[in-house]
């Protein structure tokens, strides 16, 4: 069989590039990688999750008899486990979500997919997405031959002016905008944070606009210091806001548990109503048919061992993720001094930030400073959907230990400077 | 928001299937369900998940440390048991795969809708389907706003004059028949199995018309007596056949753990070859990222545990499932004699058969049946996605007692001489 012969997302290097990033590190098992946007490894224990199902049995009350038939069948295609959900956000992002506008979802990645398709109606329509922006939402406008208009982001994120303007330059094509991907709490990849007034204007824009915002927050609670704005979804007065959630970083990725926030009412030709969570409810029969209710009871589990509070649940991993990013500020600051040619920016929390070098910094760069140099990181092109980036890095500091961020920044500069 | 904002595919009743084959049973919990092609309920005990997580953690020899890492953490997208699930597919079923081709997913549906989203090109394409058809497939179809053509399923399944005649009729119709799904064991929802001389034809005209096959088998192995013919892939000279296995019967659905088969060679423009597994896993890197890990270990430990031979572990299912189609066979035998004006056929094996009865079987009469009689069945009509089955009924055996069962076509007796 040809590859031309497949759907034409195969041919697109966009979709070669989450296997990069879920990859790359298994491929130079010894360099120290800056790649990844994973949580640090913790040890394993089989009487971890033991407990954990446990304490979900326990929480619900349910018998022998009613525990196997929610955790090893088949089970509701919205999730088992809405309620609780419901409870964190309110909890930990002052978010009230009804739990029948939770979707359960195999990680935030099945909830772009989702949420997409169900927004996106024809090939009239298109979706905006930040830009540098994360491969997950273009791989998936990809898959489902969408059509994307980037919104260039500035220092503090995306602002209400690029949007109204990439919403003018959509319809000037013939487009209908119909959404707008961000991560506004330490993007990936990019680390920029909306400031509170920011958002406010950019959900006006959105009502103005007839947008809706994918609001993607997987890093949130990770600050660097102090305090953060609230979400746009705590701040959403006109449902313009689909949240999506994940548990990989506050619980851990494999899982692969995440939810959809989507309170949104939807009318029908006969005047019915429903909530956009139960559309996407629909579409999610057809791609996963239900997120496995066992990996729910796993993450119920730890919610309610927690009181459905990440925020105090994570205070050691947000200790230890500050630790790192300013690990990674210091030792940047070490080795690049003012002049170097070297720069980057200053992230308030999360896992990422962005290193402008004075070379082009694409995957023969990065090759040859994983085999030469022992140093793995994610080329920022990868990130832009019409160019650009190419003289950037995008670094994140996660998955290391303060020692390795020290020793990799060091093997950086030497490349850096080989390369200069 | 309107309805008629939102994707196509949110507006056919087709999407509202799997959700009430999902959900309805929750919906009339005291009613006798012969809707849900589910493996009955076992019970929960939590040490049996830790029994598998601790038999695949040894089996792999891992560390604490490097068990974390495997199971917490995300991971390889095309899955981490895939030597195990090619071992399991040798001894059950004669399929000689290399662990490469083998691509974990979540459950058999993501792996339609992987398949589907690499073989279809663009809208010249169309997919041909078994008719009547699971909704799985024509709904990811429905997603991905891709034609389908129907293939008529004759009292022995599909036979290759029906797809010769089909594939004809799409290029007719402007369009490229590219592949063709179709449960060849025990089908859902007629219960129907093809010859071994079938199989050999299907696939010569799948060779002669260029078209895949996308053979799903979840119920192969429960056959009613004796023997079974080999699946289509095990007789797969020429690379035709796309394989969709699950765990959900054989193992339990609740891991959402099923896998493809796709061991055909892709040649790249530049002359460079891969695999079609390698493709899939594009895909999926943007619907899910990665199959849990974490539920993978768990049906990697049940693997290992029965050495990688589903078929022997399962046999008192396969003794329990025979007992049910027996019982229901039965109870239909005395209820509906000769002249009754209901008749069904005799599946060698699987969950369902198809009754044909003397009204119009749509959602109304079902329930009416359900409130007035406690007896739950599916509509065939549901299965057809260009009309058909108006006076069928799909009854599942798989999740009911031979004694619900006897009591269900006792009711259902009852329901239909209330009807006619």
């Amino acid at each position: 069989m040809q590859l031309t012969d497949l759907h034409g997302s195969l041919r697109d290097p966009l979709l070669d590039t989450m296997n990069f990033l879920n990859e790359v590190t298994a491929r130079f098992p010894d360099a120290i990688s800056f790649a990844p946007g994973r949580p640090y490894d913790e040890p394993f224990d089989t009487e971890v999750i033991a407990g954990y199902l446990d304490a979900f049995v326990k929480h619900r009350g349910l018998s022998r008899d009613e525990a196997g038939a929610l955790l090893f069948q088949y089970g509701r295609t919205k999730g088992h486990i809405h309620d609780l959900v419901a409870a964190t956000v309110a909890n930990d992002e002052g978010i009230t979500a009804t739990p029948e506008s939770v979707v359960v979802t195999v990680g935030a990645q099945e909830g772009m997919l989702l949420a997409v398709r169900a927004l996106i109606r024809d090939p009239d329509d298109a979706l905006l997405v930040a830009s540098p922006c994360y491969v997950g939402i273009t791989g998936v406008a990809r898959l489902l031959d969408v059509a994307v208009t980037p919104v260039p982001e500035g220092p503090a994120g995306i602002d209400a002016g690029a949007v109204r303007a990439a919403a003018a330059r959509t319809r000037t094509a013939g487009r209908r905008p119909r959404a707008l991907y961000l991560v506004p709490d330490f993007a990936n990849p990019s680390g920029t944070s909306m400031p509170h007034a920011a958002r406010e204007e950019l959900l006006a824009v959105a009502a103005e606009e007839d947008l809706y915002l994918l609001e993607d927050n997987p890093y949130g609670l990770f600050t660097r210091s102090g305090d953060r704005p609230p979400t746009l979804k705590a701040l959403d007065r006109h449902r313009r806001v689909v949240y999506l959630g994940s548990f990989a970083k506050t619980c851990f990725p494999g899982a692969r548990v995440g939810y959809v926030l989507a309170d949104q009412l939807v009318v029908g030709p006969d005047g019915s109503t429903s909530l956009l969570a139960d559309q996407l409810s629909k579409i999610k029969s057809m791609t996963t048919v239900n997120t496995s209710p066992l990996a729910q009871a796993v993450i119920g589990g730890m919610l309610v061992t927690y009181g459905c509070r990440l925020r105090s649940a994570n205070a050691e991993r947000v200790q230890r993720y500050r630790e790192r990013l300013d690990t990674l500020l210091g030792a940047l600051a070490r080795h690049f001094p003012p002049g170097s040619g070297v720069t980057w920016n200053v992230p308030a929390g999360g896992y990422f930030l962005v290193l402008s070098v004075p070379f082009a910094a694409g995957e023969a760069a990065l090759t040859r400073c994983a085999r030469e140099h022992g140093v793995l990181w994610t080329p920022m092109s990868y990130f832009y959907v019409d160019g650009g980036g190419e003289r950037q890095i995008r670094l994140s500091c996660s998955y290391l230990t303060p020692e390795q961020i020290s020793l990799g920044v060091a093997r950086l500069a030497d490349f850096i400077r080989s390369v200069g």
